[in-house]
């Protein structure tokens, strides 16, 4: 098997964490699901024999963090974006300074995987499709007619566990979502990608030729320190930000899906992030100091002060510095709209 | 009309109200239905023209607190119990300390009153039958079948608004509550009393003597300093602790009541303390920094964080210092469990 190339995605924030993940603390440098943060995680899921020294792609803000959190030998440079345009030009910055033989290993920072055994399997698989010349993305099997996905329908066999993509679903409503669950054809799609640099970089200059002009010039006039890489941000700035998705594997022809399950989550809410802990009997989950009489299905987490609770059910308590966050665990994706999430 | 002496019991403290309420900084001095404490609202209530100045009985770990919300001009000496022995001696205490002939208004500390002008007269009331040798309860017109509060059944018409007492009932179950409700006949047991020192010292003479006797020594044998009156604390300890409910009440002969409506709460728990509160058009009511969405009757309190909040119904949430409560307001009965509420 190739050396594989992970590619480490660190851009995204999101509110919907909040208060738990703010600004200068987005959600991959948090410790949700254990005692090391999902970028911890991330990093130790690509390490050992067939994988190269993972590149990490992040804002400016969050070089440091990076550094203290993966520590100077376990990384190479660090792949600062010089503004946040989506995933297509970060992913292309990174394959643009890889041979185009090397096959990348493409990660969200802020995913959990509880079944790491068969995410390498799966990930051993996409390879031999990458060695083929296929663009090929992770399909997690889906558990429920989760409307917060997007989703993708297998075609054709290809062997190898994978198969060929027949189409990229957007987000769907309740009824469709429940029709693709029932139907057993349907993969969430989890922004795990597995491809030749090469063969990405062709199909982005295909379908997308500006943007992959612009990041080759910043690349070619980027400057290196001894930690990071600065692409240039003025050539970068010009780019039109686009999700890999809708850029390149929406478009491109040799596009394949490997199936998987995995305990994947991409931990979008604070359900979804309780639905990710250990529970005792009760459904109960406490991280931090906690004290729960008569309580089902309840979450606590804090950074200190105890958090007593008496009669809930299916309520997220959320305690960091000097916000105090409480919600029914179904209002989860509301989170964003609160004073606090938009930062005021 | 005489001059009438209020006399402040500060000796409760209560684990219901927790972690707001502590052992250092009980309930009676928390701001909980304003910008003044319950104590600071129950001296107001009891300063003018009729009133005396007021005489506090508290512990001894409280007479600062009271000395600060009191201010010094305001009050005389704090009568400080040597030990917590439940109300019977601690109005003994006050009882023995004045003329015979004075009228005392014994008052709870820790009790909110929305309508202070009702208040004033009912007590006008009592006062004309205290005059007559009665001693009189202040019954609280009963607004819902409540299980947590003791009735009084009425008798005859007295005039002046009163009624001859039938009986003391101890809390009902439900049924028996609905149907005190629905008799009319029957008010809750405020903790209120008008009577003569001389008239109640008698009554608790004829059916506890060995109390009377040691609440008397221990007045002889105290001691004074300029801020404080101290009982002997060793007679004082041989008594067995007792409400002046089952002490005086229950057994003496002329005993009256006098029912009021007056906005009266014990604010005995934080569902109480809710229901006394001024809400929203959805019911919601908060104190200290909140950001609340989709939710109905919901109670915040905090000290400093910023409590946020979705898709809840009737649950209470208090920030206190390293403690944070969540409830739903049907189990605030429960709060006495909570570790934190026992001092763990």
């Amino acid at each position: 098997m190739s050396l594989l190339y992970p590619v480490i995605l660190c851009g995204g924030g999101g509110t919907r964490l909040w208060p738990k993940s703010r600004p200068h603390n987005p959600k991959p440098f948090q410790k949700l699901t254990g005692e090391r943060s999902l970028f911890e995680q991330t990093l130790s899921r690509v390490r050992g024999g067939e994988f190269a020294t993972p590149v990490i792609i992040a804002g400016k803000a969050h070089a440091d963090l990076i550094m203290q959190q993966a520590g100077r030998e376990g990384i190479g440079q660090v792949i600062v974006e010089p503004a946040a345009k989506n995933t297509a030009p970060a992913i292309a910055l990174a394959a643009a300074r890889l041979d185009p033989q090397s096959i990348m290993l493409v990660c969200p920072s802020d995913h959990h995987i509880a079944d790491v055994e068969a995410f390498r399997i799966a990930i051993g698989n996409a390879v031999s499709l990458a060695e083929a010349g296929w663009l090929v993305t992770m399909g997690i099997n889906p558990t429920a007619p989760e409307t917060g996905f997007g989703y993708i329908e297998r075609g054709d066999e290809l062997g190898n566990g994978a198969y060929e993509v027949k189409r990229f679903v957007e987000k769907p409503d309740a009824s469709r979502a429940k029709s693709f669950l029932s139907r057993g054809t349907f993969n969430w799609n989890s922004g795990i990608f597995v491809f030749r640099a090469g063969d990405f970089l062709r199909e982005l200059k295909t379908h997308r030729s500006q943007m992959a002009e612009a990041v080759e010039a910043s690349v070619e006039q980027g400057s290196s320190t001894s930690t990071c890489f600065h692409p240039n941000p003025d050539t970068f700035a010009s780019i039109a930000g686009e999700s890999i998705d809708y850029a390149v594997m929406e478009n491109a022809k040799k596009v394949a899906v490997v199936p998987v399950s995995m305990g994947w989550s991409d931990i979008g809410n604070w359900q979804a992030l309780q639905d990710a802990q250990s529970k005792d009997e009760t459904g109960n989950a406490t991280s931090g100091p906690s004290d729960l009489v008569d309580c089902e299905n309840v979450f606590t987490m804090s950074d200190g002060p105890r958090v007593s609770a008496i009669g809930l059910q299916d309520v997220v308590i959320v305690v960091d510095g000097n916000e105090v966050l409480v919600i029914s665990a179904a209002h989860a994706q509301k989170v964003g709209q609160l004073k606090g999430a938009k930062g005021r």
